[in-house]
């Protein structure tokens, strides 16, 4: 537990760094691709082997965050919920994303998700392919995201 | 004149008619990839071939929507400001974006630029190879974009 903790704790610091190379001397500002915005995804949220890639941070007008989340085969995040909602678009193969109704739903190359405020979700890579979404995560009250326990490999393959 | 007002309005009717196939039976929002969404760049506000894909619209949670949108090779949009701001995120290819100070950015795949509200620029491909952008782009008052003067040839290659 201790443990879990401490790699919580590591891949929060992680996520909470200063993005890399934001030049914020002109009218718009420019985020590099950079290593430093790259973290692995902690065993305590996720399932399996996950990256996540910060795009961009929410700011003052805009109150959401921008990243790449990319899953290997059979990798899922924990239960969690969004108190500001998010919208996923799958980039990169095809994501499954799971709702507290049992339903489970194949979301292709080119789509989206919208999921709303309260509701809790999973979302994560098929078992046999890896997966890259690009998730836009809104924030409310310095939070984006409420988390629960993992989930089973029962419900990863939507049986009851 | 007159043809370009009606481009105009075929552009903006083409991109405010409901999203294809959205899913509202389920906790979450399904909006999936359809031809229906895809629609040419009036060449009222872009200059050369310029193809607007959304992805999914605001909401009354989330006043941002999201599309793709490709450049061809010296497709650029033409000036403008987001009331509400916008995120870029470049997917394929390189951008260049333009502000009124003169400045031409290069943005690469995978790096994200931020133009606050108020802010005037532009954005488009390189004179030499296609882009893609996922843009994010907030609404105020039901207003995404005010839409001013093409760009010239000698602002888009940064020339006073």
């Amino acid at each position: 537990m201790f443990m879990k903790k401490l790699a919580l704790s590591a891949f929060v610091v992680a996520l909470c760094t200063p993005m890399a190379q934001a030049d914020t001397g002109a009218a718009q500002t420019l985020f590099k691709a950079a290593p430093q915005n790259v973290a692995k995804g902690s065993a305590d949220v996720f399932t399996g082997d996950v990256q996540v890639n910060r795009l961009f941070p929410a700011n003052d007008t805009a109150h959401y965050s921008g990243a790449y989340v990319t899953f290997a085969p059979g990798a899922r995040s924990a239960w969690h919920e969004h108190p500001a909602g998010q919208h996923i678009v799958v980039t990169q193969g095809t994501a499954l994303t799971g709702t507290r109704d049992g339903k489970v739903t194949r979301v292709e190359t080119g789509d989206s998700v919208w999921c709303p405020p309260g509701v809790e979700h999973w979302h994560g890579a098929t078992p046999d392919a890896p997966m890259t979404h690009l998730v836009i995560t809104g924030v409310r009250d310095g939070k984006n995201a409420v988390w629960k326990e993992h989930v089973t490999d029962a419900q990863y393959r939507g049986q009851p």
